[in-house]
């Protein structure tokens, strides 16, 4: 039996539509059925539905985007840095494995020689470099939470996109926004990341961190070309001229614009689709809620 | 009527015996009455005890030392970090003024003038600057969540001590530490600083931060010194050559060790000692608990 936290989330909900289309026992976990900030409860939990793996999709990632973390600071810690740590109890008490989505937010673009980052980088977008906003330093100190952590995968998504609608897809929000920012990225499909994450327990693949985005890199421009190829908006696109420009007019905390190393994931025998592959899929599949 | 959280502990109950000397009256909100992290729960304890004032003493310190907050880290940004913030949801909700007991310890040393740290110095010993122990992060992320709240005093405490012997002591801990390091500290008497934390309240200062230390500095020399005039202990004081020796052999994390200007508190009209005058005070009146 899986425990997932966070079943309701959009990473979560991924997760249950996976486990409901294989037949793969799971149970998820709400905050109604246990405070997931008290590890007796998720202990209990754990024992009473005999889990054998679990998941934590739950996370404070503000709405409607990171700007509300720089407001509700205490509620981003609670979710994103507290919360790892008390599913750490809980998990190391019952030796429970388990795995938690993490971000790969806490980069931004590229290492001094130019590669993509690994999993041996440190965070360069974080508290510890002063340069991050609150959420990507909440990200990063809820891994600093896990430091050491017995039988855990960390996994690290990257702006997540898929062929369903929705305010938190990164193609709903490139076809919403009145102005884009052209940036390269790696960015992970949902539905691959969920099956390569979860692929991680089940092929018994060392536990530890894996930068779980599709293989390759792409940029804003690059995406809203594919968007415009086979989607046909009724809408122009326009870009802001530079950083400068966005961080002045529309944002107000930086954001992380990075690109990652998964061959530490792809090292395993996991497979994870290139990132080209991967959006012309969502967008030949492209299921619009409007 | 005052409501107090955290007063069982160290400062906590140093609140709650000045109130009950003075026959101000209190309410200590125990973790039992309420769950410090429900801010809906605070509110009907604030509305239900018809709060005029509320002093948060609660915090993780970490046991016997902040050596212990490297290892729980949830819990360390759980009390320090979070909480205020919860707090200040269910004050800002009640338009309730509060108190936050917070650390000088988010500093470390002098400025780059030499001189001693004013409350408009950003913190140099805190997760942003890459330098700190976890206590010292956490407390500084702790004021980050209180940026720009409203009615609010944040008093920042500098290495407690008094005359009543405890493990959170500054003199019981120089009178059982087996080598001590020999630097400059500001340091806050438990009673003073007390005294002077609600005095801004009773003498409606204006709201903000405040450095209630004694007025100087002192080095662990000269307390020493102090502790073998008053107390004649019968043993040797043996001082670590310096930092890096006591970094190799007796500590897993820095201290921070700093000197805090506290003349905007003394600017308001609020006396509080010389340090040399609250040192021989709290030794003249020493209670041994053994």
């Amino acid at each position: 039996m899986i425990l997932i936290l966070g079943g309701s989330g959009y990473i979560g909900s991924a997760y249950v539509r996976y486990f409901e289309k294989r037949g793969i026992p799971y149970r998820s976990l709400s905050r109604r059925d246990v405070n997931y900030y008290e590890p007796e409860q998720l202990i209990s939990a754990i024992d009473a539905h005999q889990c054998e793996f679990l998941i934590n999709a739950a996370g404070y990632t503000g709405k409607p985007n990171v700007d509300a973390c720089e407001i509700h600071r205490a509620e981003c810690l609670l979710g994103n840095s507290v919360l790892p740590g008390m599913i750490r109890i809980a998990c190391e008490k019952t030796k429970t494995p388990w795995g938690h989505v993490s971000s790969g937010c806490i980069y931004t673009g590229t290492r001094a020689d130019g590669c993509a980052f690994t999993e041996m980088d440190p965070p360069n977008f974080c508290f510890r470099t002063n340069n991050s906003s609150f959420y990507s330093g909440s990200k990063a100190l809820g891994e600093d939470c896990l430091a050491d952590s017995p039988q855990t995968y960390i996994w690290r998504l990257r702006i997540p996109f898929s062929h369903i609608d929705s305010p938190r897809n990164y193609i709903s929000k490139l076809l919403c926004y009145s102005r884009l920012l052209d940036v390269a990225n790696s960015i992970s499909h949902v539905d691959d990341f969920v099956h390569a994450s979860y692929e991680c327990w089940t092929k018994r693949v060392p536990f530890g961190i894996y930068h779980v985005t599709n293989t390759g890199h792409t940029s804003t421009s690059e995406v809203v070309s594919l968007i415009q190829k086979y989607l046909h908006p009724d809408r122009d696109f326009r870009f802001f001229e530079n950083e400068d420009e966005f961080m002045r007019t529309a944002a107000k905390t930086p954001r992380s614009n990075c690109i990652l190393d998964n061959s530490k994931l792809r090292a395993t025998g996991i497979d994870i689709p290139d990132i080209h592959t991967a959006l012309e899929r969502a967008l030949r599949n492209w299921q619009s809620s409007t």
